[in-house]
Order: structure tokens, then C-alpha cells, then sequence
């Protein structure tokens, strides 16, 4: 018997889907294409430990002390000067990684039962950071050009309550100012929509700038915020993608950034921009979950930023993966040929999202793809509302073009196996029926 | 207008009453004994910067790259090996300051209006991380060898409903499995004590020997988990304090660590120890948060421990901290002669805790004492129930022996000046009485 009374938030935590699944893929001689670890040829290292040197042989005792909640000052502003449109450093908050970001805006925003929109499918991350404060994640019809604005809307209103008994003010043992039963709060409206516009994680998709303007347009008028997480911006291939949602109404959004992909993910330094509306309870949530990011990394990170350092290291992170991309979208059109297997190329980022052929379960696949030597990930779990089973993600930015090129062929190989079991099995069935 | 609506938890936030209280410290010239930042001459800046180069050179890529949730291997296995009791490294969870472990025990273990047991006064920083998931902090009695074991094993117990009508079941418009009101919380019994047993912030006190196995026994007697923060036990300064209370009793007990206070806090690396019981839930909403601390950060502390580097260079943070509680000891027993101000010697640790005279509010001094050049932190805010007005806690670590002699100087001058006030005010209001 334990004494441990756990949280009713704890008790519905489960282990991750997508962990249990992955775990056939944990063996030696794999090649995977399932993670989503950016390419270690990419960190610059030798940045690093000049920038290690020189911030302890500068100034080591401030680098090391306790340091402020809101992050370090010339780190805020750097952020800030980055950005494409204009931001008061004072609305910058560091990050310990942008994931933390997540758990600080479902902290601040989200009661238990409170609808949150998200994209069809979208950011399993997100789905697990907003996981412990108990809202209802919602799934917007989405496209290729990103979330279907009619659905957005229909989805942000508060829905009408039922005529039942059930409506009746419902008496409470100790009602507490504020309080509403989960079941209130998904009749309210939408507490917010979460975006990922850029080279999005599943899908790699982006949202055209059409759709952009009719998103924040239509999210304005609805009174709908917008939380925007935008960590693969940066990683496009041909131009830069249409401005982020925030720019075009700051007051309306909170934004997400991250050094994870144009620098390193090891350090988990990220950022986040709040209008001043929220910003201070956003503060005081950060300096409640770890007093403040580590102070080292930042300045760490302050000092490879300077004499723009970004402009001349992301190029080669751009033609780095825009090569593997290229190399995946050649193998896959040529392994996959006659396989009714489809995908959109995706323009930056670092994945690509691909759907079978019916009557394909992904997730039962993947024991077959490993049983072959290549890992992906199954597209199921990262859809809010009901998964499409048909889905699968690949990363082409970790495996070298060599292995995609064979992961890719032993993939097809694995797909045309099942597929002959599946008419091997339909002809039985019929001779069966005969 | 603003479009955000809020979740009841974060309307609850206020700014913190210390961070406001401690404006008025903000001004150049003071010589602050308020803040608990650790003296930045005991950070080990040239074994750091020895740990960056080494790391970076030896393996910069997986330095760089995502890491695992639980954290970096090696240094989970350091973490078991210096800890006084058994402790497999499979129950350690690295953590981005032990702060974060707070965060995580409270996401894990509270429900709204679960009880919490805090010792009186106890850590602000806990009250602050536990108050998002709104539970009910419960003061226990406390005297100078820690918590009373009578009012400890009172406070844990189930407390009886009241025989009323909101005892009777309750409808509810949609009732979620496990749910419960935070009233019906409110009478279960205490989730867990929070106990920080050595050189405790911010009383500087002790539990002893005896005490410790008082509420070791009697906590697994009540069934009551215990949470026990340790960031400051390698802080003694005649001898060890005794066995911690996980130590006696590991599967009813979460432990926190701390690097912060033997190498820097700046690098926010902590640790916690958790029964297999729960480990699992931990870990999960340690994902869901940050997906894990800096890998960066972690192997610099693995670089710099190797070589028993704590055992040459803790001894000299100790022998520094005690000559620096010696001087504000012999400062203040020689500035506070015969001004009726109590105080225990603390035995290890960062903090001493002042109880000024009758009559005394030191919120209501602390501004006079700025005025004079010195600032400290009121007692008051860190109790969980009613507060006592008449104690401050003192740092004697950060300021330097010279300004400790004449901050203390200083804050004797000014209750010597708020005394004669008192009296002066006394003999005013005896003369109109007459």
C-alpha cells in the first residue's frame, strides 16, 4: 500500500504514446528517421567555447550568481532586435527552452475544461504541456495552407448551453469566487488557439500569408488569442516564410521563439513575447517553476550572437537540410513510385509527412519498418480529436543523405510487404466467399 | 479590453509581497543582508572554465544536442554516490534548480485545496511554487529543533466533516471521475509535510537527531509522505547535521538538492530523489515542462565534480560562511546590547533570524533602516498562517565582514531611533491621559 495520494492531473498522466511506440525502435543499427534532434554538424561548437571563455574570464561571478526571473537584459534585447516587428524588450521573457513556454501560458490561461484550439494534427509537445492543467483540446479542420478559418470560428464561440436540468445553478459545498465546474468552462469560448505556423511539427506545412491574414483577421473579431510557437522559422529553404501572426496584432498574441534549431537544443534556451496584459502573471509563474533560465547559457548565447553571428551561421543550416530534404523527396519519389503514397515537399523545417495507402495502419507498421532497419514516427498521436492511422512523420535532417537514401528504400519495402499480404489476404477472402 | 481571460489560478497571483516590500532596498549604497544569493567568491569560475573547454572538446555535439527527461547518466550516478543512504540512480530526476523539483512535486501531488504542511515560519520560494496548484498550506507548530510532533501528527489527520447539510452528496452538472471539491480536499488528510531539516531559510534552525526520528516515525505512522528540501546541509559549520529524514525512511519521502549552494546557482542544477512509486509521474511532468534540464550545464557539473573536487573546495565556502556568521554574531550581540533582540546561532547555512522587541513591525522599519543604509528581509511573508511581526531574517554571507559590521551597526541605530519613538509616543499619550 502507498501513502503517495497523487493529484487527479497525476493520476491521468500516462506514460507517452509515442514513447511506448518508439521504444521497438530502440536498437542497435537503425536508421532513424523518428526523432527530431537537429543535426549535430550544425552546432558550432568552436562559438561556444570562445564564448565559455570569455563570459567566465569577463565577468564569471555575475555568469554563475542568482540572476533575474525575466532573463538577462541584453539577451531580451537581442530578442527583441531579431524580430520582424516591433517589440519592447521589457515584453520578452527568457525560457528555459520554449517548451517551458507552453507550461507557463496553460498555467496562466487554462482551467481545467477550458477548450484550447489547436491544428489537425499538431505539436504533441503542446498537447503534453497543456496536459497537467486539464483543458479540452480541440482540433481544427486544417489544410495544406494551415487551419480552416470557418472552423476556427465556429470553434472559438462559446457554445450554447443545453436546455437541461443540468443549466440550473448547481449548488457548491464551498463555492469559490471565480470557481466553474470543467463542464461550465467547455461551454465557454475558446481560451486560445496555438499555432504552429512555420514548417509546422508534424506536417512541415506552412500557413500561406492568405491564410495568415485571414486567421488573425477572423481571431480578432472573435476575441480569440492567438499562442504562436514559431521554433523552425528560420530554417526555410528558398525564402523566408510570410510574417508571423503576432506581428500582425501583438496586442492579441503571445509568441514563441527558440535557439534550439538555429543554435543548439542541449542549452534549452528559448523566449517568449507577451503583450503587457499578461505578461507579469506569465513572470510570476517563470519565477515560481525555476526562479529564473540559466544565466550561464544566456550569456553564453549573448556572446556567440554578437557581430551577428546568425547571419553567417543559419545559411549553412538552410542549405544543410534543404540538401537532405532533397535528398528525401528524390528517394521517396523514387522508392514510392506506384505506391499511392502521398506528401506535400515541405519549404524549411525539418520533417515530412507522408500518408499510405488505405487500410495501412502506421503504428502497426512500424514493428515491420524496424524488423527492416528504419524508424518513423506514426502520425496517430499527434492529432487532438480522432487520428488518421494512414499518417507517419519522417525527420530528414538527422540521418546523412546515404541513410536516407537506404531508410527510404527499406521503408518501401516494408510498405510493398504489407501491401502484398493485404491482396494476398483479399484473394484468400474471396476464394473463401466462392 | 483586454481578450484574455485568465485561469483561476493565475488570478489568484499577486506580485510577490517580498519583491515589493523589497523596492525600497532597490536604491545604490545599501549594504543588503535581505537577498540569499551565496557569496560569488566561493564560485569555482577556473574549474568551471576548465569544465567548458573539456566538455566542448571531448564531446561538443552530445553536449549541445537534446538530451534524456531524467537526466544526464553519470551525473545521476554522482548524485546517488554522495547522498548518506542507498539510493539507486534510477531514482534520481536532474532538475533546472531544485526549485523546479518543487514545481513538479506540487503538479504531481496537489489538487485544489489539498493541505500542504509547512513548518513556521518555512521557504517562501515553496509557498510560491506549490500556490498555482491552490492547496491549502497548514502552518505546524515549530519550535527551535523544527516542527512539534504533537501539532505535526494533529495537522495530517482527515479532518471530520461537520455534521451538515454540505455533507450530502453533491450533484454536479458533470462529475469527473476522482473529482472532488476543494472543500471535500480541505478535510482529507494533509498531502505531505515540506521540511527543509538543516540551517532551514529562514530561520537558519536545525532539526536535531532526536526531533528528526520524532517525525520520522511519526509521519509513517500517520501515513503522511514528507518532502524534504536540503539545498543547504553541506553548510555546516562545527559538524554534520544528523542523517536526513529520507535517509530513515526512503519510500515515504521526496529529497531535493541543490548544486546552487557548493558550486553556483547561476547554472539553476538540482536534483530530486522519489520512491519508484512516483517516479514515473515526476518524470513525466518533467518532460511536459522543459523536456529536460541543459545537458550543457549538466556535464560542465559532471567535468568539475570528478577528482572529488566538492571534498577540497566546500570546506572553504564553510570556513568563509562561518567567519562571516561569527562577525555578524559578535556585531550584533555587541550593537544590540540590551535592546530585548532574541536570536539562535545558526550551525551552518546562509541565514540568522532576528525577533526585535514588542511593538516592533519590521515591514514597517524596514524603510528607516534603508534610510540608514542597510536592508533586510521582514519576517512575516514566510509564514503560512498569521505572521510574526516582529522578526527579519539576516544573510550573513554575501556582504563582506566590514559591511556586515556596519550594516548591523545601522539597523541597531534605527531600533534604537523607532524605540524612542515608542516611548516618546508612550510618555505623550500617559501625559494626555493625565
Amino acid at each position: 500500500m502507498t501513502i503517495w495520494k497523487l493529484a487527479a492531473r497525476a493520476e491521468k498522466m500516462n506514460p507517452s504514446v509515442l514513447r511506448e511506440i518508439l521504444k521497438v525502435t530502440e536498437r542497435p543499427g537503425i536508421i532513424s528517421l523518428a526523432g527530431g534532434l537537429p543535426s549535430p554538424r550544425t552546432f558550432p561548437v568552436e562559438a561556444f567555447a570562445e564564448a565559455c571563455a570569455e563570459v567566465l574570464r569577463d565577468d564569471g561571478p555575475a555568469a554563475l550568481q542568482y540572476a533575474a526571473s525575466e532573463g538577462y537584459g541584453p539577451l531580451r534585447q537581442a530578442v527583441a532586435d531579431m524580430l520582424p516587428w516591433t517589440v519592447d524588450p521589457a515584453q520578452v521573457l527568457i525560457t528555459t527552452g520554449s517548451q517551458q513556454g507552453l507550461d507557463l501560458v496553460a498555467k496562466v490561461l487554462l482551467d481545467p475544461g477550458s477548450r484550447v484550439l489547436v491544428e489537425t494534427p499538431t505539436y504533441l509537445g503542446a498537447l503534453q504541456a497543456f496536459s497537467p492543467m486539464e483543458p479540452t483540446p480541440v482540433a481544427v479542420a486544417s489544410d495544406g495552407e494551415g487551419v480552416v478559418v470557418e472552423d476556427l470560428v465556429a470553434q472559438a464561440r462559446a457554445t450554447a448551453a443545453p436546455d437541461s436540468a443540468e443549466t440550473a445553478p448547481l449548488p457548491d459545498a464551498a463555492p469559490r469566487p471565480g470557481s466553474a465546474s470543467a463542464a461550465q468552462r467547455a461551454r465557454e469560448a475558446a481560451r486560445f488557439i496555438y499555432l504552429v505556423p512555420n514548417f509546422q511539427n508534424p506536417t512541415g506545412r506552412t500557413m500561406s500569408e492568405a491564410r495568415r491574414a485571414a486567421v488573425s483577421a477572423a481571431a480578432a473579431a472573435a476575441g480569440l488569442p492567438i499562442v504562436e510557437d514559431n521554433p523552425y522559422g528560420e530554417l526555410w529553404f528558398d525564402q523566408a516564410p510570410p510574417l508571423p501572426l503576432t506581428a500582425r496584432n501583438p496586442e492579441g498574441c503571445i509568441y514563441l521563439g527558440s535557439f534550439s534549431k538555429v543554435l543548439a537544443p542541449g542549452l534549452r534556451l528559448g523566449f517568449l513575447v507577451a503583450p503587457k496584459a499578461i505578461y507579469p502573471k506569465l513572470l510570476q509563474a517563470k519565477q515560481a517553476v525555476d526562479l529564473h533560465t540559466p544565466i550561464f547559457t544566456q550569456r553564453m548565447v549573448m556572446a556567440v550572437l554578437k557581430d551577428d553571428f546568425l547571419a553567417r551561421h543559419v545559411p549553412s543550416i538552410r542549405a544543410l537540410y534543404k540538401r537532405q530534404r532533397d535528398a528525401m523527396v528524390t528517394a521517396l519519389r523514387r522508392e514510392m513510385a506506384g505506391l499511392d503514397v502521398r506528401f506535400e515537399v515541405p519549404a524549411g523545417g525539418m520533417f515530412l509527412w507522408l500518408r499510405l495507402p488505405e487500410g495501412i495502419d502506421t503504428v502497426a507498421l512500424l514493428p515491420e519498418a524496424v524488423e527492416r532497419g528504419v524508424a518513423f514516427v506514426p502520425g496517430a498521436p499527434f492529432y487532438a480529436g480522432e487520428g488518421d492511422a494512414r499518417t507517419l512523420r519522417l525527420s530528414f535532417v538527422t540521418a546523412s543523405v546515404a541513410q536516407i537514401d537506404s531508410a527510404i528504400a527499406a521503408l518501401a519495402d516494408t510498405l510493398r510487404g504489407r501491401l502484398a499480404r493485404h491482396a494476398a489476404a483479399r484473394v484468400e477472402r474471396e476464394l473463401a466467399g466462392t
